[in-house]
C-alpha cells in the first residue's frame, strides 16, 4: 500500500509502498478515510525530536474499520470511527482514566502514537493497538472527522480544564484564530456563558472569527492597544481565561498581561515563548499551563459536538501523493482551515 | 495606647503611643491577644511595596472582641477571635466566596489589610472593618490562633487547590519546613494519603519533620541526589504536586524538575525564583501556581484543626516593646517557629 | 406607604398603608421597581408553614438604591439593583461562601427573608438587612430583573450543580415548562452543549419550548409514551440529568424511569411527590436532591447572563393595589410568564 | 480444578470438579490465592436477581497471573494482582474512565461481573475478560487483598463522592461498622479531617470502633438517643455527610434525621430501607445517593492505601471445601471480619 512515511530529520517525507499490515491480537486495522495535515509534522520532519524513524506519518486519522484482531468485540468491519490519537500504556492512573496524553510511563513507551513513532494514519491502511482507542463516527464524515481528533480534542480539553472559571460575568480570550483558535471559538461558544474575545494578528484571522459569531475582535500587533481593549471589556477582574494558540513571546506576554487573578493562561501553541512566573506576575492565583491534546473521553465529546452541528472543521483534501507539497503549502502558511490527505 | 508602626521604607518600625480607635458602624474593636511576626514584615519595611506609611504593622491577629460597632450582630464582648488578613471590597464575585485574597477590585483598594496598608495588630487594640472578617476561636489559645491565620492558612489554601491530585498513590513533595512548610506538612497529613516528601537545606528543619512524622526527609543541597531520590520514591509518574516555601531559583528549579505530567507546582516562597514555563519543562499538563494567602472559609477550617488538634503551631512571644529587636531576630534566623507579640 | 402584607394562615394579603421604614447601620432602603408573584405566595396564605405575620410579601424583588444606612459603602442612591431573596445568618460556613440558602443557622433565624418572614418588596419602599445582598443591575431593567432573582435562580442553581454531568454526549430533561422551567430551558442552552429534552401536560408550554429553541418535546400525559421517547434520544446511557419542576408524584415516577445510572434527579417543584429511593431505583449513582434556591454570586452569573441577553423573563406588569386579584389569576392558572407588582 | 457454583436461585451452592480455563486473546488466566465470601453470595443464592446459572461464585478476588491470552502486555507470570470486580463493556464513557460499576451497557451485558454471572474466584484458577482489570499488588499478600476489592472499594467510592463536604469543621456518621464500615472508617480517617461518629446497634461492632481510633460511638437502638448526640457533635450545621452501611428502614431514617442542607446522604447498604425524599425532608440540599462499588482507579487507589498500613482488612481464611458451612456461618453472622476461602 501507498504511505507517507517520516524517515529522519532534515530529510523530506517520502511516499513508499509498504506492505498493507496485519491486526494481531486485540489490535484493530482500518481503511483510512482521511488523515489531517498538523503543524507538529513539520517539527518531526525539521527538528531532532527524539523519534526513530521510519514511520508512516499522521496523527489525526479516521475511516472504517477493516479487520478485527483476536479478542476484539464490539467493532465491525465497515464502522466509520476517529483514532485516538495520544497512545499511552494503558494501564497507569492515567490512562485508565482514559487520559492517555498524561500516561504516567510515557517515557518508556518510545513512541507517543500513531504517526508520532508508530505507523501512522498517511497510508491506505493503519493498525490501531487497541480498541480502547477507536471512537464511533456514525454518521459523521470520517474525512471531517479527521482533525478533530486533534485541532479540536487538544483545545477542547485546554477549555475543559478552565470551564469552572468560565461563568457567564467572566471574560475569556482566545488568542490565534487558526487550525486550533477558530475550533476553539465554536467549542467556547457551545459550551460557556463567558465574554469571548478573539485575537490575532491577521485580519482575515479576525474575520474568520467574527463570522463563527465572535463579537468581540482584536489586532494585537498592538500590543497596549489590545491589552486596553481586554481591560475594557474585562473590567478590574481582568480576564479569567486566556488561551494561547500561537505561544510566542509576544502572545504569550499579552497573556500574562491581561489575565486577573485566580484565573487560568493556558498556553497551547507551541510557538517557543516562555512564561516567566514571579511572584503576582502574572497575578497571584493564575494558573499556567501548557496542556497536551486530550482524553479519549473528551474526544467522545468532541465527536458528539460535531454529530450535532455544534461544531465544523474546514477542511480542504488531497490525495496521499500530493504529501510534500501539502507540506510545503502548510510551511508557506497558503492552507485555509486543515488539510486532510485522502487515500 | 502602644503600638509598632511602619513608617516608610528603609525607616525602622517605630514604638508609638497612639489613641486606641473607635469602632465605626459595621466594625468590631478588638483587644489583641497577640500578633505574629512575618518575613513579609521585613519586605514592607525594606523594599518600596507601594504601601502608604504610617500604619501599625502585625497581619496575623488574635484577640478577643472589645467593642461592637453600629449594626454589628452575633458577637459580644470578650469572644475570642482570629482576624481574617486579606481585605478585599466585600462584594465583588471572589470576596462573595469568601475569596478576598482574590478580591477583583484589589487594585483600588489602596491597602492589602490591617497590617498591609491599613492599621495591624502590633499594638494593644486594633480594628476590624467587618464582621465578616472574625472567626471564632471558642476554647483556642489567642495567642496560638494568631500566626494561624497566615502560616497555615497560606499552606492550607495551596493544599486545598491541590486536593484532587493527592490520592494514596501520589507524592507530593514540601520544599522548606520553616513557618509555613512545618505547617503544611501537618496539613498535608491531616487531610490527604499521599506519600509525603519533606525537603530542606538545614538539616535541623528536616529533624522537625521527622518530628512531625514525616518519613521522607530529603536534604536539597545537593539537587541532583535530591531529585534523584524522589524519582525514586515516586516512580515513572513524578511527583503529583509540589510546594515551595522557599521559592528561590534553586527549589523552583527543583521542583520543576521532579514534578510530573497533570500535576501542581505551587510556589508558595517569595524567594525570588521564577518558573520559566515553556513546552514539556515544567511536563505537560503541569499547573504553576503563586498562590496568595486563603479564603475566609479556608480560615475557618483551620481554626477547626487547630481545636482539633490536627495542627499545631510552635509560638515564641515577645511584648510589643521588643518588636525593634524580633525584626533583627527574624532578618539573622534566630526565631523558632512563629514570633508572636504580645501586648 | 401602600403595602401587601401576609396577616395569617388562611387570610387573604391585605393591602394597608405602613409607615416607610428608615435603614439601621448597615442596611439599605430600596425603591421597589418591581416584585415578582410566586406560588409560593399561595402556600404562604394558605398553609401554614410556620411564618409568623404579619409581614410585608414579595421574595423577588428589584429596585433603586434609595437610603444608606451608617457603614454602607461601595452603593449610592439611584442605583439600580436585585435583591438576593434567601437570608441567612451571613457569618457561619455557608453563608461566607455565599450560599445563605444553605445557612446552617436557618432554624434560629426566625425568617427565610424579606416576603418569606421579614417585610418584603410589594411595597413603595424595602429594607434590605445588608449591602451583601444587593446585586448591581446597571441597564437592566429592574422590572424585569425582579422574577429573575427566584424564578431564574432556582433553575441556575439546580444547573450549576449538574454541569459535570452535563457533557455533549448527555441528556437532560426538563418537566415542567412554567415560570422555572421555561428559564432552564434558556439556561440549559446558554451553559450546556447537552441534548435537551422538554416534558410537559400543556401543549402551549410545549410550543413555548419550541420557540425558544428545544428540538425534542414530549408530552408527559402519556408516561410510557413519554419514557420510550427519552429513552430513544438518550439511549442506554438513559438520561444524565432530570429537573423537575413539576414535582408532582406522576412528573417524579417519570423522572425515577427514564434517567440513568450515574445521574442526577432534582426535584424542584414542590408538587408534593415523593422520590422512594431504594437500592437500583432510581439506578445506582443517580443522585437525587431537593435543592433550593440559589446563592449570592449565583444570582450575579444570572443578572450577567440576562444583561448580555442570553435568558430573557416574560413578565406581566400589575399595579399594587391588585395584588388580590393577582394572586386570584395566579391561583386559576390565568397568568402567562411572571406577574410583577409594580408600586 | 474444584470450584464452588451458583446453579440456581433457592439451592445451595455446590462444589465441583470443572475444567481449568484457557486464557483467549487478551484475557489473564489468575492462579486464586483468596476469594472473599460476601453478603451479597447469599442473596444470589436465595433471591432471584436475574442470575443465570451455573457461574463459579465470589467476586473478590486475587491471586497470581497463571498465563496469559495472545496479546496481553505489560504482566508476567507470577504477578500478584487483585481483581476489579464489576466488568462493564469496556468502551462506553463510563468504562472509559474506569468507572465500569456504571457502565451505560450493563442493561445488554448478561453478567455484572466475575461471581455475578460469569466465573468468579472460589476456585484454583479464574478467567478475566481483560488485562484493564487487573490491579498489581507487588508486596501486599493477595489473600488480605482479596476482600478489599470490594469491602474497601464500595466505602471508598463512597466517601470519594462526598470528599468535597469533609472538611475540618464538618461531620460524618458512618452506621453499621461490620465489613464494609470498619474499612470506611479507616478509610475516613486516612482521608478527611472531619469529626467521625460511628453508629451501630451492636456493642462489639462499636468497641470495634474505638480499637480503630473512633472517639465518638453510638449506640443506635435508641434512634432518639442516637440522633441527639450527633445534634450535639455536628451543632446546627447537621452532619455533613452519612454512610448507611446498613440500609435498614431504622438507619435510612436515623440518616434522614441527622443529616443537614447542602449534604448527602449514601445508602450502601441494602437492608430494604426506602428513603422517601420530599421537600426539606431530608433537608434541602441534601443528595441522596445508593452507589454501586467502586472504579478501577479507585481500587488502584485502595491498594495503595492498604499497601501503605493505611487501612488493614480482618481476615479469616477457610478452604475451598468449606464453602457451604462459611455461607452458614455468615447467614448467622459467626464470622468476624471478612471470610477468605483459599483453594
Amino acid at each position: 500500500m501507498k504511505a507517507v512515511r517520516f524517515v529522519r530529520t532534515g530529510q523530506p517525507a517520502e511516499i513508499v509502498d509498504i506492505p498493507k499490515p496485519m491486526p494481531g491480537p486485540g489490535e484493530v486495522l482500518l481503511k483510512i478515510a482521511g488523515a489531517g495535515v498538523c503543524h507538529s509534522d513539520l517539527h518531526i520532519l525539521d527538528e531532532d525530536l527524539g523519534l526513530k524513524g521510519p514511520f508512516v506519518l499522521g496523527h489525526e486519522n479516521a475511516g472504517w474499520v477493516a479487520a478485527l484482531g483476536l479478542g476484539v468485540k464490539d467493532w465491525k468491519e465497515g464502522d466509520a470511527v476517529a483514532v485516538y490519537g495520544p497512545w499511552g500504556c494503558g494501564h497507569c492512573h492515567s490512562c485508565q482514566r482514559s487520559s492517555e496524553n498524561y500516561c504516567h510511563n510515557h517515557a518508556s513507551l518510545g513512541t507517543m502514537g500513531g504517526g508520532l513513532g508508530s505507523d501512522g494514519g498517511m497510508a491506505e491502511y493503519m493498525l490501531v493497538p487497541s480498541a480502547r482507542q477507536l471512537v464511533a463516527l456514525d454518521d459523521l464524515d470520517p474525512v471531517l472527522a479527521a482533525p478533530l481528533s486533534d485541532a479540536a480534542l487538544t483545545p477542547y480539553h485546554a477549555i475543559k480544564q478552565a470551564l469552572p472559571l468560565l461563568t457567564p460575568d467572566a471574560t475569556v480570550v482566545v488568542i490565534g484564530i487558526g487550525g486550533l483558535g477558530h475550533m476553539a471559538v465554536q467549542l467556547l461558544q457551545a459550551l460557556t456563558p463567558a465574554t469571548l474575545v478573539a485575537g490575532d494578528i491577521d485580519p482575515a484571522k479576525l474575520e474568520h472569527a467574527r463570522a463563527l459569531g465572535v463579537s468581540h475582535t482584536l489586532d494585537t500587533r498592538d500590543a497596549d492597544a489590545a491589552a486596553e481593549a481586554i481591560a475594557a471589556i474585562a473590567g478590574p477582574r481582568g480576564a479569567a481565561v486566556v488561551l494561547d494558540f500561537v505561544g510566542a513571546q509576544a502572545t504569550v506576554d499579552l497573556g500574562v498581561r491581561v489575565v486577573g487573578r485566580d484565573s487560568r493562561l493556558s498556553v497551547v501553541g507551541l510557538g517557543g515563548g516562555v512564561v516567566q512566573y514571579a511572584a503576582n506576575q502574572p497575578p497571584y492565583g493564575c494558573q499556567v499551563s501548557v496542556p497536551y491534546w486530550g482524553s479519549r473521553t473528551e474526544l467522545l465529546e468532541v465527536i458528539a459536538l460535531a454529530r450535532a452541528g455544534r461544531i465544523r472543521s474546514e477542511v480542504e483534501t488531497f490525495p496521499l501523493e500530493q504529501a510534500q507539497d501539502v507540506y510545503q503549502r502548510l510551511r508557506e502558511g497558503r492552507i485555509r482551515g486543515r488539510a486532510v490527505l485522502v487515500p
